[in-house]
């Protein structure tokens, strides 16, 4: 089945969660390599895509839109003129594989979603996307699944640590270094990143003298 | 496949890092339900279920072996009696249902691990548990990846978001509340938690008044 990718990005200045252990400078590479990891699993499961920027921002292996608008109206404006199946997917899921989202767009009901954590959804496929709205923020797992139910769509939750593990706080990059292979951990081993195992809680350290690398 | 579920479990004072929001009373109150809904799959997946518990406790849908020695010791004792395959799996992960039991012992491999956020290990099916020896605490699920090379084990990596959902902290409580089908959110919902959503970040809060229901 032919389905084209949204995803939203943010090149300036994004994840500033991540202030205590990276520069901007290093945020906006780190944000871009794991753009490149979910891009990469986007295109190997057959899928086009389109970048929604909120600013300028090129890329040689998808569309790149930018849009002034908020996330959601972002990306309604956006499902608004699909007429095939839509996968809206966010931009800093650096563990997910092309399988993963086989497993979302195979799915046999009108939509597939995946929870992230903390109530939130981290990607939605929509088989008839111009009936669907989308509601980021807060609980949107909620949301979204009482939006579906208003459209008369069968749903299917996805069960996925990978594709539920999004990067927001310093505490979730221990989960690139434990189970990344792509692009993203290699940006955070260059930069000296390394698990640090204390009183056995697992948590990640910088070694200082590999900033300079 | 007929195989044996190992649950530790701690009766006594379980689940510190929660006693922000539960007393120890509760926490114990707590801890059982989740093992509730543990005991519950495990047993709809066709399989039988041993406590090892660190004091005495007793219930009428499992085998309780009391076991005054570290954890990865008593594991390591009972396997070592282990004639059929054994499931080893977490009394805290109140989202799991049977389905996802049958997706780690329907593996085709010697072996299936599940990852748990922060490094840990959630839960193992061992076809030859004889073999084995469990490393908990600290980044277990590389130290078990580890220990499985050396076994000569074939291993899969079972990707799931409900296993992977422990209950450490106040903020694992949203899974409940929002994916949670089990007596772990009736207990909670009849402490009066209910979900907080503030500035687009979804936590707990407990209502003052229900405490006394």
């Amino acid at each position: 089945m032919y389905f084209h990718a949204l995803i939203p990005f943010k090149p300036v200045n994004p994840k500033t969660r991540l202030s205590c252990v990276l520069s901007q400078e290093e945020r906006e590479a780190f944000a871009r390599a794991m753009l490149d990891d979910v891009i990469a699993a986007v295109l190997k499961s057959g899928c086009s895509a389109t970048l929604l920027c909120t600013s300028a921002f090129e890329r040689g292996d998808a569309l790149v839109a930018v849009r002034k608008e908020p996330l959601n109206e972002a990306i309604n404006w956006a499902l608004a003129q699909f007429h095939c199946p839509a996968l809206i997917i966010m931009a800093d899921l650096p563990l997910v594989r092309a399988g993963d989202i086989q497993r979302l767009v195979s799915t046999g009901k009108d939509m597939a979603i995946v929870p992230g954590r903390g109530g939130g959804t981290n990607a939605i496929f929509l088989k008839k996307p111009r009936c669907f709205r989308a509601d980021f923020y807060g609980a949107s797992f909620l949301d979204h699944m009482r939006i579906a139910e208003e459209c008369g769509f069968t749903v299917d939750v996805i069960d996925s640590f990978r594709m539920s593990t999004d990067m927001d706080e310093q505490e979730d990059l221990v989960e690139i270094l434990i189970h990344g292979k792509g692009k993203s951990r290699e940006y955070l081993e260059g930069l000296g990143f390394s698990l640090s195992i204390e009183k056995g809680r697992v948590s990640v350290k910088r070694s200082p003298h590999e900033e300079a690398l």
